[in-house]
């Protein structure tokens, strides 16, 4: 059983810092360096929509180059470095010569990565300065400020680590995230840096990482969005030592790298733009998992849906109508609708049944509404087709979602 | 040209009206009769969620056993009697039965539509009483009350016709519809019927409504959700002799059938939940009409862009943004953005030039701001990847439609 804890100690091979660059007013901090003694093995996931930021770009053309052995990731906020053409390219190219002079490596080793207001340039000499201050701050325990350094509406930082005794020695893994903070027209909705002091290969830390996002960051659902910035790197220094070489080895390290995942995606929701609730949806009984995935996501991002959860209204209805349209085979005669408070089932039942044979059954109302009322929900719909499912993390849409996305950019 | 008026004065062979049938407070009128003297060409379009409610698979299966040969529709609001099992099935038959027997035909002439309150029984005490009360007040000029009595969240009446000078005679379209108000559990979208007294066959008039659909009803989006009751109905009495013959009064006649629809259609995202801002997305330069629909729908259903617009932020980069993520061929080196007040464009240009290039244009921000502050926008957004368009209407995500939808079903 692997314990995930809500702060990183140290892990061997990494020096990391958050510091204040001069981009964030009231000295808060607004640059992250997280850097490797040596080459490490890195795996990364882009963002997929089409537009993608010059960080992203870059970032890309800097694995292929290095053929995955990074040094050092830099991350800035407040410019996202996107829709700004061959100047937004070069500039991150440049950010990524500063560090790698400084660190003593090649510019292809650096990994950039940039979150903020789109369609603005670097401010390349604050972004300079940036890296100088933070070459000079590196230490093996300075994750929370490195946590706090990518932050933009995040309320609060987001870090997870795991230590794992494997029958070859002990080894950790740590990340930090930044949130669905869809922010003015800042379009970065998350950023996620996991680093391990085991040794893995490219090709293993490249399926590891696919694998954990798909159970993880590929799960959360704020508003639907995407943006031109996301971004997840995994870097693995193998400075403990421990090397990932059988079947059972790996099998333990995707354990841990998906409780590490799974813990920063759901602080990603918890912390999301105006959130009230935290809402597991767990679709049961599809006909296979890309019809599970698909309802679950036609589920949670339903303006009605999310707006019946704000108003504490067991609305059942609007849960089954939008599983109806997602593009799926689906039968409401086949399906059960259950609620039960907190985010995870009892050992026994899933809780409250509001809906089966097309129609509601006898359910207490006020039993109902006290359920949707708590700060977490966990919601089965038993699709009845087959034997396929998804869990998915989302939350509800507030006032506050859209007084935050509709105050104009600052 | 087709012009288009905002009230309905009669149309041959048609006796109408809207009464309060009890289900609403305060006398409001809360159920409609649109009935012919002889049967109608019918042709139907239904909600394509696959939760469909008892009124949508009673009025399928009636307009089979009638081959399309309609006398009349009943609309109550109120109760959706969807999620409602066999009860449900009986009690919409039942409702047909009734409205059959006072109008001296049968039941399978009778199309019935319900709105409101899902997963609850039809009162049908209620609905028995409106039926007789609806079949004493036939008037073939009550269509503003027959538009008042299928209002729900809709805060006004819609009503548009349009009279056709053909060369065989003139005759009249009318229509009337309900809005995207998705009050809880509400999640009856839309309702719409259009009439007229040329005589069509049954596949033109099926023809002619899918087509009039598609330029229309299926080109509003106010929050992507879709019901289990959406229905358009069009019906056909022939009763001013004028015949629909050859290509030329068909493509007359769609023309106009059109238009009126776009009319019903509009009124609907003007009037949407806390709509302050009716906004059209015209797509060009796509790969392919799919293509080009599938950008549109995809911005027109962001949260993030639909709170811009509420903010008065004219901000280009959610629209590139959601353009990127619609699943489709998307390079925003190609393409271009711009704004313009209003509802179309001037004869030249096409407004404020806000993206090109893969980058923002120098323009002035203020200009742009006051563009967006407007009750209407024009957005054009350019492809530059062939030669396929399509324009969408939409609106803004505002505090109210929150407000509307957090509020408990009552």
């Amino acid at each position: 059983m692997i314990r995930v804890e809500p702060s990183i100690p140290s892990v061997k091979g990494f020096r990391v810092t958050g510091v204040h660059a001069g981009m964030k007013s009231e000295s808060r901090l607004d640059m992250t360096l997280i850097a490797s003694d040596r080459p490490c093995t890195a795996a990364a996931i882009f963002t997929t929509n089409q537009v993608k930021a010059a960080p992203v770009l870059l970032s890309e053309e800097h694995m292929r180059l290095s053929a995955g052995q990074m040094r050092a990731v830099v991350v800035n906020t407040t410019c996202a470095n996107a829709c700004t053409g061959e100047i937004g390219l070069k500039n991150a190219a440049q950010m990524a010569s500063w560090a790698a002079q400084r660190l003593g490596c090649t510019p292809q080793q650096i990994f950039v990565m940039s979150t903020g207001v789109i369609g603005t340039h670097l401010p390349m000499k604050k972004i300079e300065h940036g890296i100088e201050l933070a070459v000079g701050t590196l230490q093996p325990a300075r994750w929370a400020e490195a946590a706090r350094g990518i932050m933009t509406t995040d309320t609060r930082p987001k870090q997870a680590s795991a230590q794992v005794i494997s029958s070859h020695g002990t080894y950790t893994i740590a990340g930090i995230s930044k949130g669905a903070g869809m922010i003015a027209p800042n379009m970065a909705t998350m950023l996620g840096v996991v680093v391990t002091d085991a040794d893995l290969s490219v090709m293993q830390a490249q399926s590891a990482l696919r694998t954990a996002a798909d159970v993880s960051f590929n799960r959360i659902v704020v508003d639907g969005d995407t943006s031109t910035n996301d971004t997840v790197l995994l870097m693995a220094s193998g400075s403990s030592g421990v090397r990932i070489e059988d079947a059972h080895d790996l099998a333990q390290f995707q354990e841990a790298l998906n409780a590490v995942c799974i813990s920063l995606a759901q602080q990603i929701v918890r912390d999301g733009e105006g959130v009230t609730k935290f809402i597991t949806l767990h679709i049961s009984g599809a006909a296979d998992a890309a019809a599970a995935r698909q309802i679950g996501n036609t589920i949670a991002t339903s303006a009605l849906v999310k707006t019946a959860f704000y108003g504490n209204d067991a609305n059942w209805g609007r849960i089954i109508a939008a599983a109806g349209r997602a593009g799926v085979s689906f039968d409401p005669a086949q399906a059960r609708l259950w609620m039960h408070p907190g985010e995870a089932l009892p050992e026994e039942g899933r809780g409250l049944l509001l809906f089966e044979n097309g129609m509601p059954t006898p359910y207490d109302e006020e039993q109902a509404t006290a359920i949707i009322s708590e700060p977490s929900i966990y919601v089965t719909l038993d699709c009845g087709q087959g034997g396929a499912e998804a869990v998915l993390w989302t939350c509800d849409l507030s006032h506050d979602y859209v007084t935050i996305n509709g105050a104009y950019r600052t």
